[in-house]
């Protein structure tokens, strides 16, 4: 029992640190590689093509699970199927780290 | 040549009255049935939960295209698809218009 206790903590150990050069995300490398988006998601991530999403403060975790939904085939989208195809891990993460910095201020409208 | 040119003028007199019910959409309608959205996807369309996307400011076709895909199944996700086979394509246009009303101002890091 302790020697599976140890064991456990040892590959959670080993799991941060695993974990810690792919949690180094790179927003200014997410910024350049993010050019080939802007067309569409709009330089500030604030879409610019009608059936494109604001990209603007998406959380993290949602872009990387979309991009690579794109990536499996598991979501299609003409564009987005193409683009996600050529995706390394590390650029999801750097355009996921860009996107979710960007700061967004949200103000409904007055209906009543 | 005329004749052509006048069945034209009525057949897009026709259309644009036809759309005039389907393009009201109601934003204050789709504030209420939004209120199924909030948990996730926050009270001004800001996500709250991390595997959930912002709407506020989203282009309405571009949730109506996402709405209509996961009705469909096109488009797969544990909750959206179970709310989406309910919807019908009102709530979906009402929802659709809510949510692009509210105004998102972005503002990108600074980081040079």
């Amino acid at each position: 029992m302790a020697n599976r206790a140890w064991r456990a903590g040892w590959l959670l150990l080993a799991g941060i640190a695993l974990a810690g050069p792919a949690a180094a995300q790179d927003a200014k490398a997410g910024r350049d590689k993010a050019q080939m988006c802007v067309v569409c998601h709009g330089v500030d991530g604030i879409a610019v093509a009608p059936n494109a999403p604001n990209l603007a403060g998406e959380n993290a975790a949602y872009i990387v699970a979309q991009l690579e939904a794109f990536r499996s085939g598991k979501r299609t989208h003409e564009q987005m199927s193409i683009i996600a195809a050529d995706l390394q891990d590390a650029d999801i993460a750097d355009l996921a780290r860009w996107y979710s910095l960007i700061k967004v201020v949200a103000t409904p409208p007055d209906l009543d």
